[in-house]
Protein backbone atom coordinates (compact mmCIF):
# COMPACT_ATOMS: atom_id res chain seq x y z
CA UNK A 1 0.00 0.00 0.00
CA UNK A 2 1.08 3.69 -0.62
CA UNK A 3 2.22 6.33 1.73
CA UNK A 4 -0.94 7.94 0.00
CA UNK A 5 -3.33 5.53 0.66
CA UNK A 6 -3.17 5.92 4.04
CA UNK A 7 -3.83 9.49 4.30
CA UNK A 8 -6.78 10.84 5.80
CA UNK A 9 -8.88 12.67 2.91
CA UNK A 10 -8.93 16.61 4.23
CA UNK A 11 -11.35 18.48 1.36
CA UNK A 12 -11.11 22.53 0.36
CA UNK A 13 -13.79 23.89 -0.45
CA UNK A 14 -13.91 27.81 -2.05
CA UNK A 15 -17.04 29.42 -2.37
CA UNK A 16 -17.49 32.72 -4.27
CA UNK A 17 -19.61 35.64 -3.99
CA UNK A 18 -22.92 34.44 -5.70
CA UNK A 19 -23.10 32.25 -2.94
CA UNK A 20 -22.38 34.50 -0.26
CA UNK A 21 -24.55 37.56 -1.10
CA UNK A 22 -27.86 35.24 -1.24
CA UNK A 23 -28.94 34.37 2.36
CA UNK A 24 -30.91 31.45 1.03
CA UNK A 25 -28.02 29.75 -1.05
CA UNK A 26 -25.93 30.48 1.98
CA UNK A 27 -27.83 28.58 4.29
CA UNK A 28 -28.20 25.96 1.73
CA UNK A 29 -24.87 25.82 1.10
CA UNK A 30 -23.85 25.97 4.81
CA UNK A 31 -25.99 23.04 5.88
CA UNK A 32 -24.33 20.97 2.98
CA UNK A 33 -20.73 22.08 4.21
CA UNK A 34 -21.42 20.77 7.36
CA UNK A 35 -22.82 17.80 6.64
CA UNK A 36 -19.54 17.01 4.57
CA UNK A 37 -17.24 13.86 5.82
CA UNK A 38 -14.50 14.34 7.31
CA UNK A 39 -11.79 16.81 7.67
CA UNK A 40 -12.69 20.46 5.63
CA UNK A 41 -11.15 23.97 5.34
CA UNK A 42 -13.41 26.90 3.73
CA UNK A 43 -12.10 29.60 1.51
CA UNK A 44 -14.39 32.28 0.49
CA UNK A 45 -14.00 35.96 -1.46
CA UNK A 46 -16.93 38.39 -1.15
CA UNK A 47 -15.89 40.62 -3.84
CA UNK A 48 -18.98 42.45 -4.65
CA UNK A 49 -19.71 43.20 -1.09
CA UNK A 50 -16.37 44.63 -0.69
CA UNK A 51 -16.97 46.48 -4.50
CA UNK A 52 -20.48 48.08 -2.90
CA UNK A 53 -18.94 48.99 0.95
CA UNK A 54 -16.00 50.81 -1.52
CA UNK A 55 -18.76 52.45 -3.86
CA UNK A 56 -20.91 53.53 -0.31
CA UNK A 57 -17.30 54.72 1.14
CA UNK A 58 -16.41 57.21 -2.23
CA UNK A 59 -14.04 54.65 -2.90
CA UNK A 60 -13.21 54.02 -6.31
CA UNK A 61 -10.87 50.55 -7.24
CA UNK A 62 -10.27 49.74 -10.64
CA UNK A 63 -10.12 46.55 -12.10
CA UNK A 64 -7.30 45.22 -14.70
CA UNK A 65 -7.28 41.57 -16.29
CA UNK A 66 -10.31 40.83 -14.20
CA UNK A 67 -7.65 41.93 -11.21
CA UNK A 68 -8.83 44.59 -8.28
CA UNK A 69 -6.04 47.46 -8.16
CA UNK A 70 -5.66 47.15 -4.76
CA UNK A 71 -4.72 50.45 -3.35
CA UNK A 72 -4.67 51.44 0.66
CA UNK A 73 -8.66 52.24 1.20
CA UNK A 74 -9.12 49.57 -0.88
CA UNK A 75 -7.07 47.21 1.02
CA UNK A 76 -8.90 48.35 4.00
CA UNK A 77 -12.34 47.84 2.76
CA UNK A 78 -10.84 44.30 2.07
CA UNK A 79 -9.99 43.65 5.35
CA UNK A 80 -13.18 45.28 6.82
CA UNK A 81 -15.70 42.84 4.87
CA UNK A 82 -13.49 39.88 3.83
CA UNK A 83 -12.01 39.48 7.53
CA UNK A 84 -14.60 40.91 9.59
CA UNK A 85 -18.22 41.02 8.16
CA UNK A 86 -18.22 38.19 5.87
CA UNK A 87 -15.82 35.68 7.81
CA UNK A 88 -17.48 36.53 10.90
CA UNK A 89 -20.76 35.97 10.25
CA UNK A 90 -19.63 32.41 8.14
CA UNK A 91 -17.83 31.47 11.46
CA UNK A 92 -21.52 32.32 13.41
CA UNK A 93 -23.10 30.53 11.10
CA UNK A 94 -21.26 27.62 10.80
CA UNK A 95 -20.89 27.30 14.67
CA UNK A 96 -24.85 27.22 14.84
CA UNK A 97 -24.28 24.08 12.89
CA UNK A 98 -22.18 22.70 15.38
CA UNK A 99 -19.44 22.89 13.25
CA UNK A 100 -16.45 24.48 15.31
CA UNK A 101 -15.20 26.84 12.87
CA UNK A 102 -12.41 29.36 13.15
CA UNK A 103 -11.96 32.15 10.68
CA UNK A 104 -8.45 33.01 9.65
CA UNK A 105 -6.54 35.42 7.21
CA UNK A 106 -3.19 34.33 6.21
CA UNK A 107 -1.60 36.46 9.19
CA UNK A 108 -3.82 34.37 11.44
CA UNK A 109 -0.74 31.71 12.93
CA UNK A 110 1.13 32.72 9.92
CA UNK A 111 -1.02 30.70 7.92
CA UNK A 112 -0.42 32.05 4.44
CA UNK A 113 2.96 34.41 3.90
CA UNK A 114 2.81 36.25 0.49
CA UNK A 115 4.95 38.64 -1.53
CA UNK A 116 3.80 41.92 -2.61
CA UNK A 117 3.34 41.71 -6.51
CA UNK A 118 6.22 43.48 -7.82
CA UNK A 119 5.49 46.40 -10.57
CA UNK A 120 5.81 45.66 -14.47
CA UNK A 121 3.39 47.20 -16.73
CA UNK A 122 0.70 47.26 -13.80
CA UNK A 123 0.77 48.28 -9.86
CA UNK A 124 -1.67 45.95 -8.77
CA UNK A 125 -1.02 47.87 -5.23
CA UNK A 126 -1.22 45.56 -2.10
CA UNK A 127 -1.44 42.31 -3.56
CA UNK A 128 0.15 39.47 -2.52
CA UNK A 129 1.62 36.41 -4.65
CA UNK A 130 1.49 33.13 -2.51
CA UNK A 131 4.74 32.04 -1.48
CA UNK A 132 4.48 30.04 1.94
CA UNK A 133 1.49 27.70 3.85
CA UNK A 134 2.32 27.01 6.90
CA UNK A 135 0.79 23.59 6.94
CA UNK A 136 1.70 22.25 10.07
CA UNK A 137 0.11 25.90 11.80
CA UNK A 138 -2.79 25.00 9.94
CA UNK A 139 -2.73 21.23 10.84
CA UNK A 140 -2.66 21.61 14.71
CA UNK A 141 -6.21 23.60 13.94
CA UNK A 142 -7.89 20.72 12.23
CA UNK A 143 -6.63 18.23 14.35
CA UNK A 144 -7.95 20.17 17.30
CA UNK A 145 -11.18 19.80 15.32
CA UNK A 146 -11.42 22.95 14.37
CA UNK A 147 -12.35 24.19 10.84
CA UNK A 148 -10.61 26.63 9.09
CA UNK A 149 -12.22 29.66 7.44
CA UNK A 150 -10.05 31.63 5.26
CA UNK A 151 -10.77 34.95 3.68
CA UNK A 152 -9.08 36.24 0.50
CA UNK A 153 -5.95 37.56 2.92
CA UNK A 154 -2.62 36.84 2.94
CA UNK A 155 0.09 38.87 4.79
CA UNK A 156 4.00 39.89 3.87
CA UNK A 157 5.44 38.66 7.76
CA UNK A 158 6.47 42.38 7.99
CA UNK A 159 2.91 43.65 9.01
CA UNK A 160 1.69 44.46 5.11
CA UNK A 161 -2.09 42.54 4.96
CA UNK A 162 -2.21 41.34 1.07
CA UNK A 163 -5.35 41.08 -1.27
CA UNK A 164 -5.05 37.80 -2.48
CA UNK A 165 -7.12 35.95 -4.76
CA UNK A 166 -9.65 33.14 -2.82
CA UNK A 167 -9.34 30.45 -5.48
CA UNK A 168 -5.13 30.94 -5.65
CA UNK A 169 -5.96 30.48 -1.82
CA UNK A 170 -7.86 27.69 -2.12
CA UNK A 171 -5.26 25.73 -4.92
CA UNK A 172 -2.34 26.87 -2.76
CA UNK A 173 -3.52 25.85 0.75
CA UNK A 174 -4.42 22.55 -0.66
CA UNK A 175 -1.01 22.10 -2.21
CA UNK A 176 0.72 22.50 1.40
CA UNK A 177 -1.87 20.37 2.84
CA UNK A 178 -1.22 17.33 0.46
CA UNK A 179 2.30 16.87 2.46
CA UNK A 180 -0.10 15.45 5.17
CA UNK A 181 -3.73 14.67 3.55
CA UNK A 182 -5.17 13.35 1.01
CA UNK A 183 -6.45 16.72 -0.53
CA UNK A 184 -9.32 17.43 -2.98
CA UNK A 185 -10.54 21.20 -4.51
CA UNK A 186 -14.18 22.14 -4.64
CA UNK A 187 -14.26 25.48 -6.72
CA UNK A 188 -18.45 26.32 -6.06
CA UNK A 189 -19.38 28.86 -8.47
CA UNK A 190 -22.74 29.87 -10.37
CA UNK A 191 -22.48 26.67 -13.08
CA UNK A 192 -23.05 23.28 -12.91
CA UNK A 193 -19.09 22.73 -14.16
CA UNK A 194 -16.90 22.95 -17.22
CA UNK A 195 -19.78 23.36 -20.12
CA UNK A 196 -18.94 22.04 -23.69
CA UNK A 197 -21.76 24.25 -24.79
CA UNK A 198 -22.03 27.95 -22.84
CA UNK A 199 -25.78 27.91 -24.11
CA UNK A 200 -26.23 24.69 -22.78
CA UNK A 201 -25.83 24.39 -18.87
CA UNK A 202 -25.98 20.57 -19.03
CA UNK A 203 -23.28 20.07 -21.22
CA UNK A 204 -21.20 19.30 -17.79
CA UNK A 205 -17.79 17.97 -19.05
CA UNK A 206 -17.44 15.38 -16.50
CA UNK A 207 -14.15 14.58 -16.41
CA UNK A 208 -10.54 16.51 -17.54
CA UNK A 209 -7.57 14.71 -17.21
CA UNK A 210 -4.34 16.25 -18.69
CA UNK A 211 -4.97 14.45 -22.59
CA UNK A 212 -8.38 15.51 -23.53
CA UNK A 213 -8.05 19.12 -21.23
CA UNK A 214 -5.16 19.84 -24.52
CA UNK A 215 -7.64 18.48 -27.27
CA UNK A 216 -10.32 20.81 -25.60
CA UNK A 217 -8.29 23.76 -25.70
CA UNK A 218 -7.54 22.74 -29.20
CA UNK A 219 -11.10 22.30 -30.48
CA UNK A 220 -12.03 25.91 -28.77
CA UNK A 221 -13.94 24.41 -26.21
CA UNK A 222 -12.18 25.63 -23.01
CA UNK A 223 -11.97 29.93 -23.95
CA UNK A 224 -10.96 32.97 -21.76
CA UNK A 225 -11.73 32.73 -18.08
CA UNK A 226 -11.74 28.88 -17.98
CA UNK A 227 -7.91 28.77 -18.99
CA UNK A 228 -6.43 29.74 -16.30
CA UNK A 229 -8.96 28.46 -13.68
CA UNK A 230 -7.72 25.24 -15.22
CA UNK A 231 -4.30 25.74 -15.73
CA UNK A 232 -4.04 26.37 -11.67
CA UNK A 233 -6.12 23.25 -11.61
CA UNK A 234 -3.50 21.37 -13.23
CA UNK A 235 -0.64 23.08 -11.71
CA UNK A 236 -1.92 22.07 -8.15
CA UNK A 237 -2.53 18.03 -9.03
CA UNK A 238 1.08 18.11 -10.70
CA UNK A 239 2.44 19.97 -6.87
CA UNK A 240 0.01 17.09 -5.18
CA UNK A 241 -3.38 17.39 -4.73
CA UNK A 242 -5.30 14.48 -5.45
CA UNK A 243 -8.72 15.94 -6.79
CA UNK A 244 -10.27 18.60 -8.19
CA UNK A 245 -13.93 19.00 -9.17
CA UNK A 246 -15.93 22.50 -10.45
CA UNK A 247 -19.53 23.13 -9.83
CA UNK A 248 -22.32 24.83 -8.14
CA UNK A 249 -23.59 23.83 -4.31
CA UNK A 250 -25.31 20.85 -5.97
CA UNK A 251 -22.11 18.89 -6.02
CA UNK A 252 -21.87 18.16 -2.22
CA UNK A 253 -25.92 16.57 -2.52
CA UNK A 254 -25.42 12.54 -3.16
CA UNK A 255 -27.80 12.47 -5.82
CA UNK A 256 -26.04 15.00 -7.91
CA UNK A 257 -23.49 13.93 -10.42
CA UNK A 258 -23.55 16.84 -12.59
CA UNK A 259 -19.96 18.41 -12.11
CA UNK A 260 -16.36 18.64 -13.20
CA UNK A 261 -13.70 16.66 -11.78
CA UNK A 262 -10.50 17.36 -12.60
CA UNK A 263 -7.58 14.81 -12.06
CA UNK A 264 -3.77 14.32 -13.78
CA UNK B 1 2.03 23.78 47.94
CA UNK B 2 -1.12 24.94 46.91
CA UNK B 3 -2.11 23.92 43.65
CA UNK B 4 -2.47 27.49 42.35
CA UNK B 5 1.06 28.20 43.27
CA UNK B 6 2.03 25.66 40.76
CA UNK B 7 0.07 27.34 37.75
CA UNK B 8 1.88 28.59 34.90
CA UNK B 9 1.11 31.92 34.56
CA UNK B 10 -1.21 33.64 32.03
CA UNK B 11 -1.31 37.47 31.45
CA UNK B 12 -4.30 38.61 29.75
CA UNK B 13 -3.54 42.41 28.42
CA UNK B 14 -6.84 44.48 27.51
CA UNK B 15 -5.67 47.80 25.20
CA UNK B 16 -8.64 50.57 24.47
CA UNK B 17 -9.58 52.87 21.64
CA UNK B 18 -6.51 55.46 22.63
CA UNK B 19 -3.62 53.34 21.92
CA UNK B 20 -5.25 51.70 18.71
CA UNK B 21 -5.65 55.26 17.20
CA UNK B 22 -2.22 56.31 17.15
CA UNK B 23 0.39 54.37 15.02
CA UNK B 24 3.33 55.45 17.47
CA UNK B 25 1.12 54.60 20.70
CA UNK B 26 0.11 51.01 18.92
CA UNK B 27 3.79 50.29 17.80
CA UNK B 28 5.38 51.00 20.97
CA UNK B 29 2.73 48.91 22.64
CA UNK B 30 2.81 45.39 20.53
CA UNK B 31 7.29 45.90 21.12
CA UNK B 32 6.69 45.72 24.73
CA UNK B 33 3.48 43.52 24.33
CA UNK B 34 5.75 41.04 22.49
CA UNK B 35 8.36 40.85 25.25
CA UNK B 36 5.91 40.16 28.10
CA UNK B 37 7.13 36.48 29.20
CA UNK B 38 4.74 34.04 29.38
CA UNK B 39 1.49 32.41 27.70
CA UNK B 40 -0.95 35.93 26.99
CA UNK B 41 -3.96 36.96 25.24
CA UNK B 42 -4.63 40.26 24.06
CA UNK B 43 -7.67 41.89 23.64
CA UNK B 44 -9.11 44.90 22.48
CA UNK B 45 -11.79 48.01 21.18
CA UNK B 46 -11.58 50.20 18.68
CA UNK B 47 -14.89 52.12 19.77
CA UNK B 48 -13.59 56.19 17.98
CA UNK B 49 -12.64 54.09 14.44
CA UNK B 50 -16.18 52.30 14.58
CA UNK B 51 -18.03 55.52 15.11
CA UNK B 52 -16.06 57.24 12.27
CA UNK B 53 -16.78 54.44 9.99
CA UNK B 54 -20.15 54.61 10.96
CA UNK B 55 -20.30 58.25 10.72
CA UNK B 56 -18.96 58.01 6.57
CA UNK B 57 -21.12 55.74 6.23
CA UNK B 58 -24.24 57.82 7.45
CA UNK B 59 -25.41 55.57 10.37
CA UNK B 60 -26.03 57.53 13.40
CA UNK B 61 -25.25 55.34 16.90
CA UNK B 62 -26.88 56.21 19.83
CA UNK B 63 -24.61 56.31 23.20
CA UNK B 64 -26.73 55.28 26.14
CA UNK B 65 -25.36 54.87 29.85
CA UNK B 66 -22.32 54.90 28.15
CA UNK B 67 -23.09 51.74 25.62
CA UNK B 68 -23.40 51.96 22.10
CA UNK B 69 -27.16 51.23 20.81
CA UNK B 70 -26.27 48.32 18.50
CA UNK B 71 -29.18 48.08 15.63
CA UNK B 72 -28.03 45.51 12.46
CA UNK B 73 -26.55 48.55 10.89
CA UNK B 74 -23.89 49.29 13.83
CA UNK B 75 -23.15 45.49 14.30
CA UNK B 76 -22.08 45.29 10.72
CA UNK B 77 -19.71 48.49 11.24
CA UNK B 78 -18.47 47.03 14.51
CA UNK B 79 -17.93 43.53 12.91
CA UNK B 80 -15.83 44.84 9.87
CA UNK B 81 -14.14 47.47 12.22
CA UNK B 82 -13.15 45.31 14.83
CA UNK B 83 -13.56 41.58 13.96
CA UNK B 84 -11.42 43.14 10.56
CA UNK B 85 -10.16 46.69 10.19
CA UNK B 86 -8.07 46.25 13.85
CA UNK B 87 -7.84 42.74 14.35
CA UNK B 88 -6.32 41.26 11.39
CA UNK B 89 -3.83 44.25 11.25
CA UNK B 90 -2.63 43.54 14.87
CA UNK B 91 -2.35 40.41 14.33
CA UNK B 92 -0.32 41.03 11.31
CA UNK B 93 2.06 43.57 13.53
CA UNK B 94 2.15 41.01 15.91
CA UNK B 95 3.24 38.27 13.33
CA UNK B 96 6.03 40.93 12.61
CA UNK B 97 7.35 40.78 16.17
CA UNK B 98 7.43 36.87 15.96
CA UNK B 99 4.48 36.74 18.11
CA UNK B 100 2.37 33.83 16.84
CA UNK B 101 -1.00 35.88 16.78
CA UNK B 102 -4.59 34.40 15.89
CA UNK B 103 -7.84 36.81 15.94
CA UNK B 104 -10.65 35.62 17.60
CA UNK B 105 -13.95 36.53 17.96
CA UNK B 106 -15.95 34.85 20.29
CA UNK B 107 -17.44 32.86 17.56
CA UNK B 108 -14.18 31.57 16.42
CA UNK B 109 -13.56 27.94 18.11
CA UNK B 110 -16.81 28.62 19.98
CA UNK B 111 -14.41 30.71 22.55
CA UNK B 112 -17.08 33.21 23.97
CA UNK B 113 -20.87 32.72 23.85
CA UNK B 114 -23.31 35.32 25.58
CA UNK B 115 -26.76 36.46 25.33
CA UNK B 116 -28.45 39.15 23.92
CA UNK B 117 -29.27 41.74 26.65
CA UNK B 118 -32.88 41.18 27.04
CA UNK B 119 -35.20 44.50 26.45
CA UNK B 120 -35.98 46.20 30.44
CA UNK B 121 -36.00 50.15 30.24
CA UNK B 122 -33.74 50.34 27.18
CA UNK B 123 -33.19 48.00 24.18
CA UNK B 124 -29.50 48.19 23.87
CA UNK B 125 -30.28 46.05 20.71
CA UNK B 126 -27.27 43.51 19.23
CA UNK B 127 -25.39 43.81 22.34
CA UNK B 128 -24.40 40.15 24.31
CA UNK B 129 -23.57 39.38 28.08
CA UNK B 130 -21.17 36.72 28.28
CA UNK B 131 -22.90 33.35 29.37
CA UNK B 132 -19.80 30.94 28.69
CA UNK B 133 -15.89 31.28 28.37
CA UNK B 134 -14.40 28.03 26.65
CA UNK B 135 -11.19 27.82 28.47
CA UNK B 136 -10.29 24.25 27.09
CA UNK B 137 -10.39 25.61 23.24
CA UNK B 138 -8.58 28.90 24.23
CA UNK B 139 -6.18 26.63 26.03
CA UNK B 140 -5.51 24.66 23.17
CA UNK B 141 -4.64 27.61 21.07
CA UNK B 142 -2.20 29.00 23.66
CA UNK B 143 -0.77 25.18 24.71
CA UNK B 144 -0.42 25.29 20.43
CA UNK B 145 2.17 28.40 21.12
CA UNK B 146 -0.60 30.59 19.57
CA UNK B 147 -1.35 34.19 21.04
CA UNK B 148 -5.13 35.06 20.50
CA UNK B 149 -6.29 38.23 20.18
CA UNK B 150 -9.70 38.68 21.01
CA UNK B 151 -11.84 41.61 19.88
CA UNK B 152 -15.44 42.72 21.42
CA UNK B 153 -17.53 40.72 19.94
CA UNK B 154 -19.39 37.74 21.13
CA UNK B 155 -21.86 35.16 19.53
CA UNK B 156 -24.88 33.90 20.77
CA UNK B 157 -24.23 29.86 19.48
CA UNK B 158 -27.33 30.42 17.03
CA UNK B 159 -25.60 32.01 14.60
CA UNK B 160 -25.96 35.75 15.71
CA UNK B 161 -22.51 38.18 16.32
CA UNK B 162 -22.95 40.28 19.53
CA UNK B 163 -21.35 43.27 20.21
CA UNK B 164 -19.69 42.79 24.21
CA UNK B 165 -17.97 45.78 26.10
CA UNK B 166 -13.87 45.03 25.66
CA UNK B 167 -13.17 45.45 29.75
CA UNK B 168 -16.09 42.65 30.47
CA UNK B 169 -14.38 40.24 27.49
CA UNK B 170 -10.51 40.71 29.09
CA UNK B 171 -11.91 39.64 32.57
CA UNK B 172 -14.33 37.14 31.51
CA UNK B 173 -11.67 35.26 29.40
CA UNK B 174 -9.37 36.12 32.53
CA UNK B 175 -11.99 34.08 35.09
CA UNK B 176 -12.49 31.47 32.36
CA UNK B 177 -8.75 30.69 32.25
CA UNK B 178 -8.44 30.81 35.93
CA UNK B 179 -9.23 27.14 35.96
CA UNK B 180 -5.75 26.49 34.18
CA UNK B 181 -3.96 29.41 34.64
CA UNK B 182 -2.63 32.19 37.09
CA UNK B 183 -4.31 34.60 35.47
CA UNK B 184 -3.49 38.39 35.60
CA UNK B 185 -5.31 41.03 34.03
CA UNK B 186 -3.70 44.03 32.96
CA UNK B 187 -6.35 47.53 31.68
CA UNK B 188 -4.11 49.89 29.40
CA UNK B 189 -6.01 53.57 29.14
CA UNK B 190 -4.47 56.89 29.20
CA UNK B 191 -3.76 57.54 32.77
CA UNK B 192 -1.11 56.05 34.89
CA UNK B 193 -3.68 54.52 37.00
CA UNK B 194 -6.36 54.98 39.47
CA UNK B 195 -5.68 58.25 40.84
CA UNK B 196 -6.08 59.82 44.22
CA UNK B 197 -6.80 63.35 42.64
CA UNK B 198 -7.68 63.53 39.09
CA UNK B 199 -6.06 66.75 38.52
CA UNK B 200 -2.73 64.96 39.76
CA UNK B 201 -1.43 62.27 37.01
CA UNK B 202 1.01 61.03 39.47
CA UNK B 203 -1.53 60.44 42.50
CA UNK B 204 -1.47 56.54 41.70
CA UNK B 205 -2.71 54.76 44.32
CA UNK B 206 -0.70 51.77 43.67
CA UNK B 207 -2.48 49.07 45.27
CA UNK B 208 -6.38 48.05 46.08
CA UNK B 209 -7.94 45.74 47.97
CA UNK B 210 -11.26 44.79 49.23
CA UNK B 211 -11.28 46.82 52.28
CA UNK B 212 -9.17 50.23 51.31
CA UNK B 213 -11.65 49.97 48.52
CA UNK B 214 -14.81 50.47 50.73
CA UNK B 215 -12.47 53.33 52.38
CA UNK B 216 -11.70 55.16 48.78
CA UNK B 217 -15.73 54.69 47.97
CA UNK B 218 -16.47 56.13 50.96
CA UNK B 219 -13.97 59.05 50.77
CA UNK B 220 -15.45 59.97 47.57
CA UNK B 221 -11.59 59.29 46.38
CA UNK B 222 -12.94 56.56 43.67
CA UNK B 223 -16.40 58.21 41.86
CA UNK B 224 -18.14 58.06 38.56
CA UNK B 225 -16.59 55.49 35.88
CA UNK B 226 -14.06 54.20 37.74
CA UNK B 227 -16.70 52.57 40.01
CA UNK B 228 -18.14 49.74 38.11
CA UNK B 229 -14.68 49.40 36.26
CA UNK B 230 -13.43 48.38 39.80
CA UNK B 231 -16.81 46.29 40.65
CA UNK B 232 -15.73 44.44 37.72
CA UNK B 233 -12.26 43.94 38.75
CA UNK B 234 -13.54 42.43 42.37
CA UNK B 235 -15.60 40.63 40.63
CA UNK B 236 -13.08 39.19 38.74
CA UNK B 237 -11.05 38.68 41.70
CA UNK B 238 -13.55 37.05 43.67
CA UNK B 239 -13.78 33.99 40.58
CA UNK B 240 -10.26 33.11 40.71
CA UNK B 241 -8.11 35.92 39.09
CA UNK B 242 -4.73 36.16 40.85
CA UNK B 243 -4.04 40.01 40.04
CA UNK B 244 -5.63 43.17 37.86
CA UNK B 245 -3.19 45.80 36.76
CA UNK B 246 -4.56 49.45 36.07
CA UNK B 247 -2.23 51.97 33.98
CA UNK B 248 -0.73 53.05 30.78
CA UNK B 249 1.68 51.05 28.35
CA UNK B 250 4.30 52.16 30.85
CA UNK B 251 3.40 49.57 32.91
CA UNK B 252 4.89 46.62 30.66
CA UNK B 253 8.77 48.66 31.27
CA UNK B 254 10.82 47.17 34.17
CA UNK B 255 11.77 50.60 35.48
CA UNK B 256 7.73 52.13 35.80
CA UNK B 257 6.41 51.50 39.49
CA UNK B 258 3.01 54.16 38.65
CA UNK B 259 0.22 51.62 37.98
CA UNK B 260 -2.57 50.12 40.28
CA UNK B 261 -2.45 46.55 41.26
CA UNK B 262 -5.76 45.05 42.41
CA UNK B 263 -5.99 42.25 44.89
CA UNK B 264 -8.85 40.96 46.72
Amino acid sequence: MSKRKKMEKLSIVKIGGNIIEDDASLAAFLKLFSNLEGKKILVHGGGKRATAMATKLGITSKIVNGRRITNAETLEVITMVYGGLVNKNLVAKLQALQIDAIGLTGADVNSITSKKRSIKEIDYGFVGDVKEVASNSIDTLIQADFTPVFCAITHDGKGQLLNTNADTIASQIAVGMSKIYKTSVYYCFELNGVLKDFNDKKSVIKRIHFENYQQLLKEGIITDGMIPKLDNCFDALNKGVHKVHIGNTAMFTEENELFTTIIL
